[in-house]
Parts: C-alpha cells; structure tokens; sequence
C-alpha cells in the first residue's frame, strides 16, 4: 500500500457531538467557573425564547447547589412557566445537537443553532456521567412528562431512562398549568463578581424588563428581579430571506427546490420586499420569461436573477427597486424600558439611551440601541464599565473581540469629556455604556455566542449611534460646568457686593448705594434653576422652574420640560397652563420678563415611584441664552414627533399625543426664531437625556 | 392543537453542512478580505500535514488570480508535491464536513477537525455556485485523478462532476510523480498588508522553514520563500490519552467499547503512561477486580477508577504513580530555526529565543516556544509587533482574544526596558514578539482557528517563557548602555588627558610627563572590544575580540565566545587554540595579562553567507569585571549541554559534541570561581542572545 492510500485509510466521519464533545470550549465549556454560567445562559435564553412565542410573561427560577465542593460537582435547576414540550420532542431538543425550531427561521431570538440546551446535557453527562433530568407540563396535558436525557455522542441520539408521568405541584402545592423544569449536575464552579450567574440574571433582567427572575445562590440566598413592566416584547414574525442578501449557491438550491409553477409566484413567495411589479421586473432584467419553473433554470438564468436582484442588472438603466425587509422580525428593548432598567441596576447621575432607526445588512433586518450611564458612585480612575447584549442576552466574555466593544473603542471620547490614553481604546470615566444588537442573524465568533464578528455596516451604526450618545454626554458636562461658573459668579455678586458696597459706605459715611442696575449689568444673563423633588406627603414629584432676567433689556421665552409621560407619569397641579408640544414635552410661553424681573413655574408629576424622576431637562425658545437650561432644537422636537406617528402606526404606542406641529414656528413675541442648532442628529436621540 | 405542541411542530434536525453554511464565519470566511486568506491558508494547512506525515519535503506553490473585479470572482490554485489523495478518497475529503483522519489521534497536527478544506469547497459553491477542482496523483498510479467537487449541504454529501483521469505534467514538461492541486472561485477580495495573504505565507515560512513556497500574486509578480533547512520536523507519533485528561462521560464510553478480557490489558493499552504495574494499583485502588472485564464495569466501579486515576483513591495514602505522556507526539520548531526564519524575514539588532521542556495540561502534552527581536528599522514609538504561531500556522484575526496576546500583556514590560502604558497591555517599542504554541489538542476559541481558548496553564507556561526573554532583552540593552557609558570614559582619558598633558608640558616648559599609570588608576577596568565582520575575499566571517587590562593588578581569565556551529559554520584560523566547551560555545584559557597589558584573539568562521551572523557574544570566567563581556554563567552552561544530550539520545543532533564537563571547574589560574548568577533560568534559555 502507498503512503497515499494509508493516510487515506485513517479518514473517517465524526459526528457533530463528537465534535463538539471535543470542543466543548466553542461553545462555552472552558473553564469550570464559565461553565456553570453558559449552562444557566442556555437554560434562560430557552425559557425566555419559549414564553415570548408563546406570549406568556415568564417567570423564572434558577437555583445552584453545591453537590461536592471538594470535586467541583454542582447541581443547576431551572424552571419556567412557559408553554412547556410534548413529551415525545423532549428527547430531541435536549438529547441531539443541531435540532431546533429557529435555525431557517429569519427573526429575532435569542437561540438559533439548536446547540445550547444540547451541550448542557452533552457537557453534565461528560463530566459527571450523570443524565439531564427534565420534567414538562403543556397546558392540554393532565399530567408532567418526566425523564432523564443522555446523549450518545458517536451517533448524536438521545438516550433516555426513567421516562414516566406525574403530577407537578410547586412548593406550595399549587399545581402547575405548565412550565419546564430542568435539573442536571456539572463539573462547576460558582463564583462571584463581574462574570457570575447573578451578574449574568442581572444583566438579563436590564434586557428583559418583563421577565421576572428569581436566583437561589449556593448559600441559600435568594436575588429576586421582578418585572419592571406587564408589558411582552412586540411580537416577531418570520420573514422570508431578502434578494439583498442572497449568495449564488442559495438561490440555485431555492429555484432547485421550488415546486413553484411559474417564476413570478416563486419570486413573491420565497423572498421578502419582491411586489408583482418587482417580480416581473426581475425576470425582464434577467431575460427570463415569467412563466418558467424556477426549477428547470439554467445556471446562467441563475446568475442572472441574482445580478438582477443585486442591481447589476438593470431595465432601461436603473436597478429594479425592491422594498426593504419588513421590520417586525425585531424587538428592541426601546430606550424607555433600557432606561428604567439601568437606572433601577446602576446608581448615576446622568442617563441618556437611545434607538437606531432598524437597517438591513446583507438582506438581514438589524437594530442598535445604546445607553449611557455617568457620575454616581462608579469610579471616575477606571475603564468605563461595557454592558454587551445581542437580542437580549448579556454577553459576559470575550469582551475585546467583540464588535459592540470595538465600536465603543473606535469614538474619541476626549470631545465628549472622557479620559482616553492616546486617544482610542476604552475611554476611562465614572460611566457605563451598553449597546444592545437586534438581529434576524446575529453573527458571533463562535458557538458561545459571546462576541460578534466583523461587520462594517453593523460597526457603523453602533458607532453613530454611541457618538450621538457621546453628544448628549459632552452637553450634559458643559451645562454643569457652565452652571457651577454662573453659581460662581452670581454668588460673588449677589453676596460679596452689597457687602463691599455696605462697608465702604459705613466707611465713608455715605448711604448704601442701589445695587440692582450694577448686578444686572455685571451678570448679563438670564438664569434659569430648576429643581425636581419627591414630596412625600402627595406621593408625586415636585418640579419648580424659576428664570431671572439679570439683563438690561424685557426679555420673551417659551420654557419646555421634559416629563416621563412613556412610564405612565402624569403633569397635575400645573397652574401657568402650556400646551403639550409632543409626548413627554410640556411648553409654556411666558409674558415679558423685565430687567431683574423673575418669573417660577410649579408642577408636580403623578404616577411615579421615589427615585424614578430626579432631575428635569429645561428647554427654551428665545433669542437670548438661558444659563441652566438647553436651546430648544426644532429639528429633534420634530424627530420624536415623526418617531411617534411611525409608532403610532405600528400600534405599540396607545397614548395619544396631539400633533400640534402647525403653531410650533410662531412664537416668543416677535423674537426672531433661532434655526435648528448645527449639530444635526444622526438618530432619533432621546430628549430624556435627563438626570435621575 | 395546543402553543406547546404547535411550537414542537417547526422543530427539525439541521445538517451541520446547512450549520456551516449559515454561519460560516465560524470558519473564517466573514469578511471578503479575509475568506481568500481562510482558503489559502485551508488548503496550505492541509498540503503541509499531508507531506509530514508521508516524509517529504513540501513544495508549495499558492497562485491567486482576479476573474472578475467588479464582482470580486477570486481564483485560487494551490499546488502542492505531496503523496496526493487516492481518487476515491477525494470526494469525501473535500466534499464532506467533519470527516478526516486527524479527528481522533493525539498528536500536533495542523488540521484537525475535517472541516477546513470542506468549508472552502462550499464558501466558493455559495458565493459564486461552483464547484472545486481537484487534480491528485498518488505515486503508485501512472495518471493524476480529476475531478469537480460541489456540497450538497443539506445532507453533507460531496456532489461530483466531470471526473476522470490525465497525465499530469508542470508548466515546464515534466511529469508530476505525485501532488495535489486545487482549484477554486469564489467572493473574495485580494489586499496587501498586515492581514495579507502574503503575511501569512511569509509568517508560515518562518515557522516551516522546510517548506519552499512560491506565491504568484494577482498582479503576477512571484514571491518565493525557499526553503531554509533540509530537515524535515520530527516525525510525530499518535499517542494514547493520559488518565489524568480523562473525563468520567469519556471514560464510561471507553470501558462500554472495549472488547478486552481484562481491566488490566484494557489500562495498557487504552492509555498512556500506564504501566503494568500501575494498570494494578490502579484496580486495586478503585476495588476493581484486575481480571473484569471493562465491558461489564458498573457505573460505580467506573467512577472509582476515574478517581485512582485522578489521584482522589489512594493505596496506603498515596496516590498511584503514572507517567507522564510521551512528547514525541509534539514538533516544536527550536529556537535555532525561528531564530534563522526571524532574522531572514525582519531586519532587526538583537534576537532572542526560547523553547520551554514539554509540560502536560488535563493530559495533553504541549510546548510554548517564543522569541524577541529588537532594534533596527522597527518604529520606537508604535506597539510591538506580535506573531502568534499554533502548531506550526500563522495566527492573523482576533489577537486581542487571543491567550498568546494576553500572556504578552499579562507581563509587566517597564522592568526589561519596554514602554508599557500603565503597566499593562501591549508594550510599544521597536520589538517583535513572536510566541508558538505545539500542542496535541490546541484550544481555539472557534472553527476559524485564529484565537487561543482561556487555559490557565499553557498561560503561565507562556507567560515563564516571555518573562524569561525580557530577563535577555534587559541585559542587552544595560550592557549598550555601560558599554556606551566606558567608552565615553576611555576616549575622554584616552585622547584627553595625553592632549592636556602635553599642552600643560608646553606651557610649563617641562617633560611631558608619563600617563599610562594615571590612565589606568582612572579607569580601573578590563575592557573587551570585539568585532565580526564578513571578509569578502575569504567568503569568511572573521572575528576579532581584544581585551585590555586597565587595573592596577595582574589578571587571569578565560574568554568563551559563540558561533552557530547548529547552523553549520565551522570555526578556522584559530591559532590561539582553546577548546570547546559545548556545542556552539569555544573557550580560551588567556596567558595572565599584566597592568596597561591587552591580548588579541582572531578566529574565523567558515560556512557562513554574509549576514548569517554579525555579532559575537562574549563571555568570561574571573573575579574581575570584563566590560564589553558577559560573566559566564555555568547554569547555563551546564543545561546547554543537558539540552544537547536529550537531543542527542533523541536522535536529533547529528554533529557530535564532547562532553568536556568534567575539567570546566578547575580554571581561571587559582582566582576563586564566580558562583553562577542568582537569576536563575527557568526554562533552557539559549546563549545565542546575540546580534545579528
């Protein structure tokens, strides 16, 4: 036998759990400590993956024992309220790798592979030779299916033992409609600090504001998240693959595999954004004739089809226009509820989040919202904290090979007022920045889903959106600068003058002169101080704006403030009056202001809990600069308002809010109106960019 | 039908070809950049592991040409003089994921998966929808198999066209004994630069320096790395798993499968450093009858016998003594070798390099190997360059993930003369820092095999090694800087003081006055000077070393120099004699020299081209400081010969060494001998930290 023929004889298949057996670490089996935390990970994406398709708000149970501290054996138990399997899938979706519901389906979810629940089981029974004990309760069933899940690594079958039925009663007794209840035993261990179970349920908590959490530790202690809203993630749909993001070798195997009698059926059936008109302008461009069986093309009528598609081809020199993917394949997690779930986590000062428009990448509908966190007790001498997600799973490792991170690094941060060693990296200040990735097809680097692959298009919009971010940061720092120089100033002039005026009068013997003329003429400013506070009594938020003019000349304003009309929050007791200029915008126009007149506006806002409103955002019309609170931007003023309507017309926001656009531009008594400020947004940023 | 049932109804298996296929950048191919050097180098992996194992010398030649640039059609052709595939092997090989022979054997190897070469037959049938062209000719066959081969990755089946027979003949007429060629399209893009298809086979042929390789670029310019040693890598040998790598779902599954009669054979034979009389202990210790049969082993009996292996059972309190697993399985590079591709690709002042002793990690046996290069044109003030090498292939994406980068950033760089901004991370300076891992199983963190998997032992061991060569790196750059530091002090008295004497003799109108004394009192040093340079009319490297003594004392020494006898020079014209000391180390035992005396060595070295070798390192054995020398440290001495026998009982050196160990201590004419240095080696750290 030749040397050829003998290596040859060594080759042979292996399957997939084989694999993976071997290659535990790709899919986030390294170290023990990891461990413990990808089969957590796996287990809650499921359940919460399950409940959001079965429009169930979930409630989740996570408990961790040590079985055998001296040899790292630790048992994991998770249970759920969602819909629950028949018992004739669970050996399936627990004991074969590569078997699942959402791996062709195009739409957000947080499993796709069909590997992670798999590799628990795979990795409990390498370690401790023990199987998965996995007890489900469906709703039409009478009784639970209990059994224990191996796995025959050589041929990537389940195997099973002790399979039977029995009644499922919580601890109390209750008896449970349906849920599922995992218990398996691992080579483990549990630790504390930034990458732990708890820190992992956390963060999982931030992303899914309407799950409810509850995690028993080792000790016995018990870290319970509630859902901060009743309120489930916008349902996603399925959509079909667009032309856009096609390769050559799929639309061959799609035409091949069609049973579509003519090309313009197939053409409006298998793929999102192709119309009857697009479908014939395809074929047109293609020169192939509409009736043909998409399965008897020609390769070349293949190629084609696809360069028709992609705009290569083209009907009297344009590309055939398609329209976009739709977009209720996405949930984001919406700047309102990433807010209130940051705020509740992380003590700041200082919060500002924001959604990106959705965009489509390579024919895949994508999302990037973004959210940062500044001041409070978080250490200003360090790297600013980096929260990852990517549809609404924490992403705990491999945090400098992922795109989040490197988009983060890729933002000069010394404009916007953070530490930065020689300007790129990650920016060091008291902050934390989370950016949040939704995605039909999330692209990670392996397996574990901890980081995501290269994507210029994908970096870009991460990168935009962190910058606008970056913005609202530098803003907020050159306000509290600016308004510390004023206190400054006015303190000086208000407290030290008249007392150098009283004294060099008691000196010379001469009466105390009128000082008012003089301080207006040094201060030359109007000033505006606002103050936000719980009033204990009325259970509501009490907000007081007061302006000074401390010019020489009457000065006209429009004041607007923000309030958190999204989180239910109602603006009473207010006795000046406004209008509601968009949803979570109050204006007021007030009378002429005289030289060293001033003016104070009272409200209180209704509905909300201590802590959940601490500061107001103070906005104003008018020509001359108001220290204390920001030039009113037309532009992002019309933003939210066009962001409402489209909300509107998706049905997510039910609160009306009139559309009082028309009477906006007249305003401030003849003052000329100031056009929309240079720095143009490149997102719809938030105007809650407020302290709290 | 009920949400639970109706959720189980979309479930289905998932073929791990449609896997790949969906989420191919696992294997590398996510950007268009980076797919043509994943095919490349796919295919360059598979040419070298083919012509190690069948013992031949590889010549590869990697041909990359543009079809299309609009559309980005790449073509790549890799040809290779290998033992080929036999025809009807070559379907399976190419058209079918996770099949291969280097699966299941433990021992370094390039390829191990079966999933590389496959992953380039379906990116190019994907993206430009067809197939790949294989031509193999085994030696044993008159004509060369051909054939295209597609995916049909819904069943992970190899699809095949147009297969056949020819004669193969090159370009230049001559009929091909035997080899492999691929041909292939696909979406790609061809770029120069850090992340090149031309950096990675320049970074291939520094750590293949038997590998001659040829690469005609798109523009058809040829770049060819010839081959730099005629000797093949030591032929690496399969090994048995270790016990103490053995997990208990591995360990159930091999008794389950074994078809010996007895526990006793199955131990032997199923694993390695298990001997007979540990095969016993090992029994008896779990209370395993020494005649069961493995088959019938229960659970528990099972679980004991993973427990004596781990050292968890005892006899009489001791753990059961196993050995360690052979090594002979690895093929490190050896400092010699990297040196040798270092120098010849990057122009640089100093090179160190180093390879650790094997060590053992959850029962794979694996080898760190590093290197540092300093000086030259490489830029001050950028972060230094890091090559990343596993077994033997070029590391490009992901170092920031990657444990090689952080054992580098891990290290404090400030103390061995490196910038490091906060004492962590990449230090900058002009420095390359090159780190291989060899390995029986290397941990990547993906398919894509770019970036190093957390493994806290091979960390550490990589971490020694680096540290180890930042001790070199320091003692060059002190030994610049005293060095710079006498000679400022030399040519001040030297040129100074005679100048000064004779002036003031003239004005004073006396003598001038006698110095040589003052000279050396002010001195107080022994000074070696050496210089090597290339004597075009010889073709020889002449080396000069003078050494002078400025102390006020007679003095003895003996002067070790290095030459690169592994390199095959040969040292000549030495007509002061001495002696060899080890292999590449000469000794010369100097007459005493009196005060204000010098003495002048001159050898030269035959078999050298020019630029081979430009600086000598010199070292001395005596009480009295040599400047311009290294005190010799007889540690190393001693662990440069212990290196040299293991290699020699290995089989791997063939020049023959005296061992003239035995008369080393008595030396140096009566001064007492210099203890060897405190700072320990702790790895075999070379002597040739020279220049070059």
């Amino acid at each position: 036998m030749g040397i050829a023929q003998k290596l040859a004889s060594n080759q042979k298949q292996v399957a997939i759990s084989e694999f993976f057996e071997k290659n535990k670490h790709f899919l986030g089996f390294d170290s023990l400590a990891r461990s413990l935390i990808t089969a957590v990970k796996e287990s809650v994406d499921n359940s919460l993956d399950a409940c959001e398709e079965a429009r169930m708000l979930p409630t989740l149970k996570i408990q961790i024992s040590k079985i055998d501290s001296k040899k790292d054996i630790i048992e994991m138990k998770t249970t759920d309220n969602g819909p629950g399997i028949p018992q004739k899938s669970v050996e399936k979706v627990f004991g074969q790798l590569l078997f699942g519901s959402r791996f062709h389906a195009i739409r957000q979810s947080r499993g796709q592979q069909g590997i992670g629940i798999t590799g628990v089981v795979m990795y409990s029974q390498l370690t401790t030779g023990t199987p998965t004990h996995v007890r489900s309760k469906i709703a039409t069933e009478p009784t639970a299916s209990v059994v224990d899940i191996g796995l025959d690594t050589r041929k990537n079958k389940a195997t099973k033992s002790n399979s039977g039925r029995e009644i499922w009663q919580t601890d109390s007794g209750e008896f449970v409609e349906h849920g599922l209840e995992i218990t398996c035993r691992m080579k483990a261990k549990y630790q504390k600090g930034r990458q732990s179970v708890w820190q992992y349920l956390r963060m999982t908590s931030i992303v899914n504001p309407h799950a409810d959490i509850t995690f028993i530790d080792p000790e016995g202690e018990v870290h319970h998240w509630p859902r901060v809203t009743e309120r489930l993630p916008g349902k996603v749909e399925s959509i079909k693959p667009h032309p856009h993001g096609i390769h050559l070798g799929q639309l061959q195997r799609m035409c091949n595999e069609s049973q579509d009698s003519r090309m313009t059926v197939f053409l409006r059936g298998s793929f999102s954004g192709v119309s009857s008109r697009s479908a014939k302008e395809l074929c047109e461009a293609s020169e192939i004739d509409i009736k043909a069986k998409p399965k008897s093309l020609k390769p070349e009528h293949v190629r084609a089809l696809l360069e028709s598609m992609q705009g290569e081809r083209t009907i009297a020199g344009k590309p055939v226009k398609l329209l976009n993917p739709p977009t209720n394949c996405l949930s984001p997690i919406e700047e309102m509820l990433i807010k209130k779930g940051l705020s509740k986590t992380i003590d700041s000062r200082y919060i500002v989040t924001m959604t990106r428009a959705p965009s489509v990448s390579n024919g895949n509908p994508y999302q990037v919202e973004v959210g940062l966190i500044f001041g409070g007790s978080m250490p200003a001498d360090k790297h600013v904290e980096v929260l990852r997600f990517a549809n609404r799973v924490p992403l705990m490792y491999q945090q400098g090979g992922c795109l989040l991170t490197k988009a983060i690094e890729a933002v000069n941060w010394r404009q916007y007022g953070l530490d930065q060693a020689g300007g790129k990296g990650l920016p060091k200040g008291p902050a934390a920045i989370l950016v949040h990735l939704a995605s039909t097809n999330v692209q990670f680097t392996s397996e574990a889903k901890e980081a995501l692959a290269e994507n210029g298009e994908v970096m870009e919009e991460a990168r935009k959106a962190i910058m606008e971010m970056g913005r609202g940061l530098k803003k907020h720092l050159q306000k509290k600068k600016k308004m510390a120089k004023t206190q400054e100033k006015f303190e000086l002039i208000n407290d030290i003058l008249p007392a150098i005026a009283e004294k060099s009068a008691q000196i010379l013997e001469r009466p105390i002169p009128e000082l008012s003329g003089s301080i207006t003429k040094i201060m030359s400013a109007v000033i505006s101080e606002t103050q936000t506070t719980w009033n204990k009594e009325t259970k509501m938020t009490d907000v007081e704006i007061v302006l000074f003019n401390y010019t020489s000349r009457a000065r006209s304003y429009t004041i607007l403030c923000t309030w958190p009309e999204k989180f239910g929050a109602s603006l009473v007791n207010n006795e000046m009056g406004g209008r509601k200029e968009a949803t979570g915008v109050w204006a007021w126009k007030l009378a002429t202001l005289d030289p060293g007149e001033r003016v104070t506006l009272n409200y209180s806002l209704d509905g909300l809990e201590k802590g959940d409103w601490t500061e107001t955002d103070v906005f104003y019309r008018g020509s001359q600069e108001v220290i204390g609170a920001t030039k009113m931007d037309e532009k992002f003023l019309e933003e939210i308002r066009q962001q409402e309507k489209a909300l509107k017309e998706a049905g997510i926001v039910s609160n009306e809010s009139e559309n009082l656009q028309e009477d906006v531009a007249e305003d401030a008594e003849g003052i000329p109106m100031d056009k929309p400020t240079v720095e143009a947004p490149e997102g719809q940023q938030t105007l809650f960019g407020g302290e709290n």
